[in-house]
């Protein structure tokens, strides 16, 4: 059956790439997801999938029925975009000023959506059920998993996969880890409040930005002289705005950030130093402040038999592609709510590629990937739905005949 | 006549204040004036009074003509407003979200109204003419100024005089200054050139947030550190923007602010000092950046005989309120103009009222000042503009008797 | 035979204590040890052991030949200290202002002491040789190691082992790692040239002061946004040296500070990014500078087999302690040179103990640890020593059987 | 009376160098001098000159008594020198390492010894007594004045002047100023204390070098946001001192500096703001610390009519010098002390000279002076003893006459 799937995915490959296309130029924010899950909805009803739509919120859920008495893995794939301007001139390019996906999440729909279209023709023979779930608002904490689950997204599921299009592996790795894969993503956001006054005088005010930019300057020795050299942490300052007038200091600053950490006692140390340093600075310099430290998704954490299998199938059905253990990654994913449930394993697809000058980062302006990636997402995300039920199937018959 | 004419603008004071608190409503930022010169040139108009509009892009210039043979004298008001949101609660509070008349310039243009109003009707005892000069765009460089005198408001005009409303001044008290008055304001915008990516791989980027903070920080030491401490300088950020989400290291971070200096010397030097600051921690980041100084009004320097003359006629006819000397100020103001084409003096009317609770510094969002001043402004206007004519009316006919 | 050496050893827990603390009173300087290396070759000499003086400098080891034909391992104890005043009050604490154990090698050397003792009673029924290394200078690069390497102290060795008391870890455990586990430990020397002068002309100096507290404070950034996260690596001042009279700006300022890694790639980013902050910040501030880096010892690499061994030997032979893997450690140590020499492993014994208030990190003043570890330390030793020997007999003997 | 002085000063030009360099070679420091007062007690003993010597500790007091009825003057001259490291190269250069005449001390004592010598010549024309104030420990409070005030050194005393030469200023000029002329001196000692550590644990440390660091840092910001721009003020920081090993964290770091002001209010604020920032930045850190503040040499304030009695006889007698008004120095000097109890003037004698290469700013290794200036110094303070008696006498007599 793989073989069937692999080759009509194959002759698919212009469609798949169109619809990432048509996902990128209109990207739509985090919980402001309107038009693209109907466009899912659009694309499942019309390969009569059976679906749910404003799952949790927004999500979209489809499913195919295979065999009865089978397990019921689901496929996880995200449609939310990123407040960025988007700069790569690409013909495709974000048609909304100021919005871009720029973290992949269009090939990963797109790439569920041609698996969907593969797994429906071969719905007869799957030897159990295969949940779709389209999650809106991966990029913004609280994330659309938890209502998504709360939604009942994960009814009856067994095990989960999902993918990551990667920049930073080359176009022809996949990158496994068992265990911590990506750290827990905090969010903080602290307005240093001094008082305003004329740029000329700056003794009758207490300059909020020189504040700000010192307390910016001090979080970063919590991380080189606070944090054990031996374990991971970043504190970074996302944006940071105070002013209007070149004249006029103002009142306040504002700071937000985030914090990545693998390890509980790591991050709330790191919460217990900030509110240290924002305290301590505001006191030396006389101004106030609110501090919100808001904790955000927690650490993906692999489970060891999904992972090892993934491994096992990917070796053996994409022979052309590397498969890779790879160092965890900082980077938050809100699939770690879904590994909270059932057992599961979230990868990398490489997308990477030099000579095509694919290599900006993830959330960059100019961020793109190869997108012969999509296909090899594709693939793999079938192939784990196929052979996860093909082997609970066997174990479950082989159970039955040995009592 | 300066009894008449006080008499007349004692009368008056409710007009006065009530033209204040309109314009106060409806602040207009610099450069973008439309509405309020409106209202200037129609008071004027329904006065009688012979003006010109759009002088110089949107002043306003009003001439009351006196006894032929006499000089001309120049009475100046700004009218611009600021980019603040105001937070007084003030029952005429700015409409407009986002602007405020936050430096008194509403309170300066109803004072020049009333005192046009009270020479137009002592026009005929004049011993010269009355130029009403209304200036837009004081508060954002170039400002208005140039263009207006460029315009010709200062032709024939032998002396100028202005006022400003001053809050750190307790109101019952005048300031005066001879020579260098208020500060030469320049105005800085640095760009630091980063590059962008995600939050959580910092070494992949070059983090333009803690690059700029780190030259904030930096810039700070040039005052305190490169500058003569018997000299004075000042170097206020304005404005720091950078960044939209939370967790992505943005591309760029922007600076705006100011540089308030009294002598050249320390200008150039303050000028030279930050480029190598801005370069060298740019260097040291591995960042780029765009640098544009943009040198600002030059020193208000105030004439020697014209400064005397007023502290005389001040003492002589405001004998409520005491006549002080002050201290040089590090703000900026186009007055600076006029003064290098005509003699002239300007000069402070205390507005601050502690028992009032007017003591935010002008800038603030809950800037407000006691209305009381707005008098003492129209009558010293008064004052300068018919003693002025007086004086040099009798030198003129003195050294007539003489030949 | 390890039976008999453990009692002897046992019985003379009083003796190991004395020479702990004899040594603990008079510390020595690395390259400045006189007293100590004389100490201990007395101490050989009056057991009668063979042994060399003077090796590599300042050096000393001894010898104990056991059984023909046999392996020879070598065991190593340091001697030096630290340039640290003690406060420790105890009743043996340093004599010598300035000078303190502050780092356990009191403790190694007074258990390899013992464990010579134990040995030569045993010397007959060894199965091989044993190689004492009393090493100079272990905590300033280039360190004693390479010169009594050069000077033929590992000559014929086929292993070698080292401990280290280690008050992180509790008394009762024991710390073992394969592979890298202890950092590469390199050296820093920065001099900031500015121009000195009155304090109370700042314009008239560059002031390296602010200017070397620049760097430092900008340093910290490099282990903050530069290094991968996931990656380990410490920028650390240990003095900064600058000025002598109170209104004097000075001339220069001199910073001196260690760096440590674990990666090669990741050691030289930081040589490159220091170089690059240095200059930045020294340009920034008109000053020159002087940047020295010196790499010091590399990582401490545990080879498999020998580390394998001792883990099975640990949990065999001291049944009361707990045999653990630990996480590498950041701080560097010479030993690794052997270990680029001959195979072998170095290991950590538990020596902290908070009842009784053991708790000081290395290096610090109040430094002490359990004394109750010594005789761990020195049964491990022997222990290694013996076994080493035992099992190696074996191999070769069966090798030979069955040719 | 002056022709003859100035005749015998210039034919004693080589005498006078002479002194200097003898005095420049053994400079001694603060409240250590032991061989610079015997020498000075020797040459008035030589001279037949009347002297105390021990006066308030380790000054020396000479007396010319003149006409009797006379006023009483008294000139000054300090004779300390520096903590500094000579670097001049000079044949004369200091001997004893770690120790420099670097502002000037040794002139003024040469200057004031020929003085000595021509008025002891012209003892019985003079018409009142001349009390020559050699003065100890100038550069360090509390001083020297003060206990040499209080052991006498002023009794009777009418007027005091004293000199200083002064490099900033050419040969050839004199620099005077009525009023407050020289700045208050303070000085401050700083302790961080962290928790010391290995330098490879910087998590187990708080690390004092990074908190002090971050306090030179902050604390340029209250000269930069906090002091009024029209106002002067100085922190600068003289040494900072910290570890001794460089792979050591230590546990303190110590900062020793200095606060120059003008006025009280300024100088009141500038200390509570540093108790802010030391006590927020500690406390931001986790750090703790001691923080002493000793207020030194109050501000230097010439009276009125010695000043401008002086400038008179400047501009008549020196008639190949430039008698300039020179702007306040920052600078402190206890000869502050001296005009609280008596009327008098401090002025500089211009010492500087580019073509010679002597343009070093005071206290900075290279210092040195035009010697030329010797000669001026000692010409100016003669004249001012011998018109000071003269002018008093005069007033005496026409008031004793008017009755």
């Amino acid at each position: 059956m793989i073989e069937q799937i692999f080759e009509m995915l194959e002759n698919s490959e212009d469609e798949l790439i169109a619809i990432r296309r048509e996902l990128h130029k209109f990207p739509e924010l985090s919980f402001e997801e309107v038009v693209t899950p109907k466009k899912i909805a659009t694309y499942l009803k019309d390969l009569d999938i059976e679906h749910r739509t404003e799952v949790g919120g927004r999500g979209v859920v489809g499913y195919i029925r295979g065999k009865k008495g089978g397990k019921t893995v689901a496929l996880r794939a995200d449609f939310d975009a990123l407040p960025i301007h988007e700069e790569t001139g690409l013909p495709f390019a974000s048609t909304v000023p100021g919005k871009m996906h720029a973290c992949g999440h269009d090939g990963h729909t797109a790439a569920l959506l041609l698996v969907a279209k593969s797994l429906k023709q071969q719905e007869h023979q799957l030897l159990g059920d295969v949940v779709l779930i389209f999650q809106f608002a991966e990029e913004l904490a609280p994330g659309g998993a938890i209502s998504m689950i709360e939604d009942g997204c994960l009814k009856d599921v067994d095990a989960i996969f999902g993918a990551h299009l990667w920049t930073p592996l080359p176009y022809g790795e996949i990158g496994f880890r068992e265990g911590a894969f990506m750290g827990a993503a905090d969010r903080f956001e602290l307005t240093v409040k001094g008082r305003g006054g004329h740029g000329a005088s700056p003794h009758e005010t207490v300059d909020s930005i020189t504040v700000a930019t010192s307390i910016v300057q001090q979080l970063q020795q919590i991380v080189s002289r606070n944090v054990d050299p031996l374990k991971s942490a970043v504190i970074s300052i996302g944006s940071f705005h105070a002013g209007e007038a070149f004249n006029v200091i103002p009142d306040t600053a504002k700071i937000v950030g985030t914090v990545r950490t693998f390890e509980e006692g790591i991050q709330s140390f790191i919460i217990e130093r900030m509110n240290q340093v924002v305290n301590g600075i505001c006191l030396a310099a006389g101004a106030d402040y609110e501090f919100d430290y808001k904790k955000g998704y927690p650490t993906v954490v692999n489970s060891k038999t999904e992972t090892e299998k993934l491994v096992q199938w990917s070796v053996s059905n994409l022979k052309n592609q590397k498969v890779i253990e790879i160092d965890p990654v900082m980077g938050g994913e809100d699939f770690a709510y879904y590994l909270k449930h059932v057992p599961g394993s979230f990868f990398f697809i490489g997308a990477g590629n030099e000579s095509l000058g694919k290599t900006y980062p993830h959330h960059h302006p100019k961020f793109d990937f190869d997108e012969s990636a999509l296909l090899v997402a594709a693939k793999l995300l079938a192939t784990a739905a196929v052979h996860y039920l093909e082997d609970e199937k066997l174990v479950g018959e082989n159970l039955v005949e040995c009592t």
